[in-house]
């Protein structure tokens, strides 16, 4: 399955093809230098099975984590590249999750203003969520994703037998930025998570998320206004993810953030979604906490706070609400249980 | 003079107004946090100047001097702007030359992706040169502007009495950025600097500077191909600079970077120029270091070196030319005169 994201002069396609990494498929220009940027925790095989494509591959990995998205990391990324003679017309390939695609793509952004940028997301998360959109960044002072860059990747591949390695915690915590999508914009893509089995229809959830998110980016590619639907459940879920210092994945916090944001009868069919995925829907961190980190958070603006809700599967909108208003939303999914 | 950048989402407008920085007359948006970044060899008053014209500012000075384009001074100037929690919707101010305007430029394009910057440059060679188009970046390694960003400025203003305040050297050094662009494209330009005395023409040398490099960048944003005409004389340029150790300003070095890449009679009229600038002509340096950290330099590929040459004033063309054939090219201005 192609699916192409049109730029204008950015433009490059998302390509899902199952066994793709091992018939070697990407079909993309790799006669020069590439940079194949993996972390510590992607299986090796997928950063050899790419640097295979390549003419003059060189493996960099970095360790795994959010603690690589760092200014020392991206240092030693574009280091890599200098030691080893990369001109403007070489590329960088990331082999692996969110971490890989959001440090490398900074890399690639900033290295003599901009060298082509490929991507192979092997988890859940990443193909889903960060394969489109060209958001990359690092973390700073505590502050995710604070610095960063609007880079567009020359072309994405996605094999979705690489999530076959993935411990279920990693795949649920993917796959809940696919049923937020489903919430906002898919009912049919929220439907699947509905049926006995969602794992059976792997392939399609990641080909309608990749599409929805496609369709967001190409109507609104800096983040000006539409493409802020993506945030929903990510106000709060940012606040919680910022006070469990890492104990929560990003998919997990993104789950707990839905919750408060939707109709009583759109969280009456999230509900059950989210428990079929182990993903959680209470958590027992104080109320306060998560409420100050969230004001930490970036998406804050003086005229209040924009948050996405769902009234019904499907469809969304965005409200401007006072920061204060969010502390009863967020007691009730933070916090020891009432009962 | 408004001189109008047209880059579509990206235009802006190029202020050039004696006494502005007095009258406070930028008429820019700020009525926000604004950093105002500068730098110790910048006097104090300028960056003053700017910060009344803003309702929050944060006046930020970075040490003068080449050594500030690098990783660590970026931190300090994003840290700042966390430390005074600016968000997405606040800006950023270069006061100075084109050190504070590379460094805080690619500071604004990564703060939580891009944050408005604004660009009040107080050096003839950032005004003529740095001004328009969008570069921006860092040192690493020893390699000159080998990290960066393409980010347009939202509004750059010029006041020449900013001019007033520098040493003849480093006025001179800023003047042969616009004696390049006059030999390049803009006979009446050079045609200035052959007059008796071309500093009563200050504004218009600056005004028509601006104009060309704006014509250019308008056809070429991303440097791509006919950019690269602005790098008349910076190929053995950087070289030299790169060699001198800083020794040299940059102006100094396209001097005598663009003498090799003259024909005869362009060469005839540009040396009386520089002579009368009090721009050097010729260099006691090794030729062959020269050489080696020329081709250190980003813009060299494997297809060979692109050159800008110029045979009669105000028309030029690029060359790819195999790099040991700029050897002899070098020596006609570098090492000890033969005779």
């Amino acid at each position: 399955m192609n699916i192409p994201v049109r730029l204008g002069e950015r433009s490059y396609t998302v390509v899902i093809e199952r066994g793709a990494l091992a018939r070697k498929t990407a079909g993309w220009n790799f006669d020069r230098k590439a940079l194949v940027l993996t972390d510590s925790g992607v299986p090796k095989a997928y950063a050899e099975a790419v640097a295979a494509f390549c003419r003059e591959p060189y493996i960099e990995t970095v360790p795994m984590g959010e603690s690589s998205k760092a200014f020392g990391t991206l240092e030693r990324v574009l280091s890599a590249m200098l030691e080893h003679g990369f001109s403007r017309g070489d590329c960088l390939v990331t082999v692996g999750g969110g971490v890989v695609g959001d440090l490398g793509g900074f890399a690639a952004s900033m290295y003599m203003r901009g060298i082509d940028f490929y991507n192979v997301p092997t988890t859940v998360l990443s193909a889903v969520d960060a394969s489109v959109g060209g958001k990359t960044a690092i973390d700073f002072h505590g502050f995710k994703n604070i610095v960063g860059a609007f880079c567009q990747p020359k072309g994405v591949l996605i094999d979705p037998e690489t999530f076959r390695t993935l411990p279920d915690r990693q795949v649920s915590n993917g796959l809940c930025e696919a049923v937020k999508t489903g919430m906002i914009m898919d009912k049919a893509l929220f439907e699947l998570f509905e049926t006995d089995y969602p794992m059976a229809h792997l392939d399609e959830i990641v080909t309608r998320s990749v599409s929805c998110k496609r369709d967001v980016v190409e109507r609104d590619e800096k983040e000006s206004d539409l493409r802020r639907i993506l945030n929903f459940g990510h106000t709060i879920g940012h606040g919680i993810e910022n006070a469990a210092g890492g104990a929560l994945y990003h998919g997990e916090c993104v789950a707990l953030g839905m919750l408060p944001m939707c109709s009583d009868a759109a969280k009456a069919r999230l509900l059950p979604v989210l428990q079929k995925l182990n993903l959680p829907t209470r958590i027992d961190l104080d109320p306060a906490a998560v409420y100050a980190a969230m004001l930490h958070d970036k998406k804050t603006t003086k005229g209040g706070i924009g948050v996405v809700r769902v009234e019904r599967i499907g469809a969304c909108r965005i409200e401007t609400v006072r920061p204060e208003r969010l502390l009863p939303l967020i007691q009730t999914v933070v916090g020891r249980e009432a009962q």
